[in-house]
Formats: C-alpha cells, structure tokens, sequence
C-alpha cells in the first residue's frame, strides 16, 4: 500500500504489539522517520540491551539485570512472607500501594487448561524448592499471599496451589475480591457483589 | 521504579513515541521481554533498515526505498497535475479515496510564524524549478492542487503559494472545506458550517 517495503516492514513489526493497531502503528514509524537518527538508534540500542540483560531472578523469577533481583536483595524487607503473582509487572501497582513489604514470586502465567497451561509450566515447583530450602533456617516461609487475576485461571491457581501448600503449614491468603474504593454500587457488576457481600468485615 | 536499568531505559525510549504514555511503554516494554528473542531482534532490524534505506524522492520530497518515488514512476498516472501535501502521511487517505490519479508534492510541513516555520523550510523552492524543468517539454504542469490541512498554517501556505503560483499561469485549487460525508448539521462547529455556507454548491 505503502510502497516502501523498510516502512512496510516496520509497521508490520509494530503491528504485533499489544494495543498498537495498524493506524497508529504506521503513525509511530511515520513518527520514527522523521526523528533524528539518533532516536532511532537508542530505542535499536534499548531493545538490544533489554534482551541481553534482562534474565529471571534465581529467586522468585521476577525480571532483573543481576542475578537475584531488588526484592529478593532488600535488607528492608521481610523474609519470611512471600507474594505470589501472575507476572513480573503484577508487582508494580502491589509496590505502587506501599501496603506489602515481603518478598514475591513470579509465577508466569496461570492454570488454565483451556489454554494449554499446566501446573508444571508455572513455578510452582520453584516456589516448593524455594520453601524446602528455607525450612530448617533462621527464616523460614510463613506466610504466602496469592495476588493473582480475580479470574477462573486465578481461582484454579490458588486451589491447585493451595492444597501443594498445605503440607508445609504455612498461613495462606488472598488478596480481598469486593468493590473498589470510590466505586458507585450501582455501576458495580453482579458477580463483584455476590463477592462483597460474601467476603463482608464486621465493623 | 523498577529497578532494572535495561527495561527503564526501553520504556522511555518508547514513552517519546506520539500517543504513547508511560503506561502503555511500560506495557509495550513487558511484552517485548516476554517474546521470543527473535520479535526484538527483527523489530530492531526494521527501524535500522528503515533509517538506511527510506529517503527522500529526489522529485516529490515523498519518502521511498529508490531514488524516485512509486507515484512519480507510474505510467498510469497522471503528470500535468500535482497534488501538494504537508507530510508524507497524507498520501495515505488520499491514495485511499482513489479520487486523484495524478503526482504528489511534499512541503514536509506549512507556514507557521509562530513555529518558526518560514517559506524556505518548505520544499516549496522545489516546487517551482519542477515546473520550470517540465514548462517546455510535453508534459508541463496544468494544474496544482491545495490538499494541506484545514488550519490557519493551511491557510497561510496555499495564500503564499498561491501568489508565489501566479506567474505561471497554472490553474490553482484547494479541496474542498465543508461537512463531512456521514455527519450531523446539529454536532458540525461554527467554523465548518460558516465555510460550508460560503462555498456551497448548486445542486
């Protein structure tokens, strides 16, 4: 349509990502061309050194350019409580609240058979080691907090999970399913509801 | 933020990209690291080959991978009438409608004062020894055609251009100001209505 296969090519490399459909993909390469060639050459360089650099902590698999991540490092933080989540960006908004100082584990990915996804594709194995090796320690796991997806595949996570864990007698939780904060009950889905009530606190 | 320099880095390289928010790089970002190494490396070979091979069509000022450009080398085309346009981009819609079967001419920009943007920033020059280098052959150019954008900088380009045209006697217009196809007279601006008014049409 274009013509020019170079930009072609790019738009179509573009295309591929999450949320970037065909119009703004040739906008950005539009966008792109026009810049400087210095711009272009530091996103190459960027993506580059992200794939080379980037590699799963040895810990808890979150991404990291060492070889034991920040959280896994941080003298600040508690040991002996983990938070499990789906992906290595779950943990940005969990940081972003300030309301949880522990360590993580990074999962990647769900239990979803529907699509093909198994327990021995997640690190739950790695998570089960991760617990054995620090049982007989001056800090040993007690307590784990699933902050995975309020889904299917995050409810089948933490029942599957939960009964790997029981063995150990660690306290289990969830993070709370109910109405967030300054939400309309009224523009509130059904299912949430049914979870509000529920899950209700004394006051 | 994330504590990990390689992924900071890509996510602002991408967050200076248009419509892209530190959000959506951030997105962008993780999803790159979860694909295959083979995405990353031929996304950046793309924006190297793009930078490489795209230049400037040594007739129209439109971008292409040959010294002259597809629409200047289609015999199927039209070569007495030359639509201008601001960017590249806007052969785009304009090929779209399928209504011009002539040539292009890029400004790569308009007049604006107030951007600093003078006449000789524009290829408009260019313009004017293309007509002189075609007036004695077979094909000189009969008629130029404003398609820049409907704004005070549009304006001000086809007013300069137009005077700058005169002495060659070559016929001059723009495409039309008025509603668009589909729209309602009641959510249509003042502005548009009042141009739409002026240039009305007998039916």
């Amino acid at each position: 349509m274009l013509k020019i296969q170079a930009l072609e090519k790019l738009i179509q490399e573009l295309s591929k990502l999450p949320s970037i459909g065909p119009k703004t993909a040739q906008r950005l390469a539009y966008h792109i061309l026009k810049s400087p060639v210095s711009y272009s050459e530091s996103l190459t360089h960027a993506l580059t050194e992200l794939k080379q650099k980037v590699q799963f902590c040895t810990e808890c698999f979150n991404y990291t350019d060492k070889e034991v991540c920040f959280y896994c490092t941080d003298i600040y933080r508690a040991t002996d409580i983990i938070c499990i989540v789906e992906e290595p960006v779950d943990i940005t908004p969990i940081e972003s609240s300030q309301a949880f100082k522990g360590r993580y584990h990074v999962l990647h990915g769900a239990i979803s058979p529907l699509d093909g996804v198994r327990p021995q594709d997640l690190k739950i194995d790695e998570l089960l080691k991760r617990i054995e090796r620090l049982k007989d320690t001056a800090n040993p796991i007690k307590e784990i907090i699933f902050a995975v997806d309020s889904d299917l595949e995050g409810d089948t996570t933490v029942l599957y999970m939960s009964r790997q864990l029981q063995p150990y007698g660690i306290k289990l939780s969830r993070i709370a399913q109910g109405i967030p904060i300054g939400s309309d009950i009224d523009y509130i889905d059904d299912k949430t509801i049914s979870k509000a009530l529920i899950y209700r606190v004394e006051v």
